[in-house]
């Protein structure tokens, strides 16, 4: 269809060197709504479709969109694909493998590199997306500079517009994450540092040799090491090794007739206010 | 719901370290189809629902799975979280990054070399994904050792359960794929080797001189050199190579009266089967 939707906002998208994802020849609205949905969440806001069948702004296009209605209303639409990548430097087609081409094949991985490399020298890249059911035309592919395909199950590969354009985007954005791999969520709450945990491995094994689950001297050195070894890779909270120094001294001394008074001094429950605080 | 529908396929799951997709308290059955669709493309076949509230064998659920009904009719269903993860050594959780946890935090990428190792040492991992509105509660989330967040636009995070499962899944069967991650499609065709395309670069100078573009001497090594330069990163087969001598010749002496004879040798024709042959 013709655009019946100028888009509202046109300034800025020369400086956006994300890449552009360009629907060529979309079928149902709803999927258009359900990829603009998957490109916000990976930063992508620049959608182009060309000669789409459906509107792009039709309720179920924007229910589809679960939020991400911008993206739908900043279409821009095209009657070809030349021209709708005609001012992009680089152009990528998703497709199968085919055998008749020739011409790079990539991963979405290795296509993330290419796209925020060619963005480092001023380049925006076009990533063409085919209909639905037939996938993108030899006439379209031609445009491309490379084929991305996605390494999926040879058994099950097929991937809906949404799905494809997902994992394409994925890839761009962790390409420029610098979130860790991994880190410990902690609340907030402090670490205990090797000195508290020092201090609640001496209150615990000082009541384990009193209780007598250490008695074994020759054992013993090998079972402090195992159980030091456990709590070390908890990597535990000041407060969780507070509530260990508890939990060690009511196991210990829980409702029992000689439990040591506290005013005592050197009680286990002293042990909680010990070297580490 | 309770099972209404027993697996009919208990065999080999044992010795299958792929990781197991628990959806915990589903909603809707379509949604259970599309997971089960994305766990199909990232090669994941085990999948187990606690609570669903609808029939995962309804007729939408296996519509939505799109030709992965054989996901849908292995599932098995558990009562609780608990009885879900219990046969496994180690469990993840998908959900948003919570304020009041106390746990490692990974990427899909991480958890997916994770997930690899684990099952490396004979460990499989259930990866869990909580109802679609409201996410995993806090006690499912107990019971994992690490919580996955994917790294997404925080501006627009929200995936649905099945774009959520393919991000998981996707990462997990890149983490064992060995395609590189680009290589050249070429449709059988042999590439050509630097000799064929140095006698075509003979072949191409000899007609730019004789037709007077190389004219400035000063110029020429520069103008040769940029010349070579584009035509050796197209990465050219042996048949574009002949095509391209065949478009010199015809530019150079089509419908010309002076045309070389062919008999006389020397002509530009010959070029194409010159030393590269």
């Amino acid at each position: 269809m013709t655009d019946p939707h100028p888009p509202q906002i046109d300034a800025a998208d020369a400086a956006n060197l994300s890449p552009v994802v360009v629907l060529v020849r979309p079928q149902l609205a709803e999927n258009v709504g359900t990829a603009a949905r998957a490109m916000l969440n990976c930063g992508l806001e620049q959608m182009r479709l060309v000669a789409p069948r459906e509107d792009w702004l039709s309720e179920k296009a924007i229910a589809a969109a679960s939020g991400a209605e911008i993206v739908l209303r900043h279409a821009r639409c095209y009657d070809s694909t030349e021209a709708a990548v005609a001012d992009h430097h680089r152009v990528l087609a998703t497709t199968a493998r085919r055998r008749e081409l020739i011409k790079p094949l990539m991963t979405p991985r290795h296509a993330a590199g290419v796209m925020r490399a060619a963005a480092g020298v001023g380049q925006a890249t076009a990533v063409l997306f085919g209909p639905e059911r037939t996938g993108l035309e030899n006439d379209d592919v031609a445009l491309a500079d490379a084929v991305v395909e996605v390494p999926l199950n040879p058994a099950h590969r097929s991937l809906n517009l949404a799905q494809a354009v997902l994992l394409v985007g994925y890839e761009w954005f962790q390409a420029g994450v610098d979130q860790p791999p991994v880190e410990l969520l902690t609340n907030g709450a402090g670490m205990a540092d090797r000195a508290m945990l020092l201090t609640f491995f001496r209150h615990l094994e000082s009541e384990l040799d009193g209780c007598g689950f250490l008695r074994n001297a020759a054992k013993r050195p090998g079972m402090v090491r195992n159980i030091r070894g456990l709590f070390t890779r908890a990597e535990l909270t000041q407060q969780e090794v507070r509530t260990l120094h508890g939990i060690v001294k009511e196991l210990r001394w829980g409702r029992r007739p000689d439990r040591p008074k506290r005013s005592e001094g050197g009680t286990p429950a002293d042990w909680a206010r010990g070297e580490g605080d």
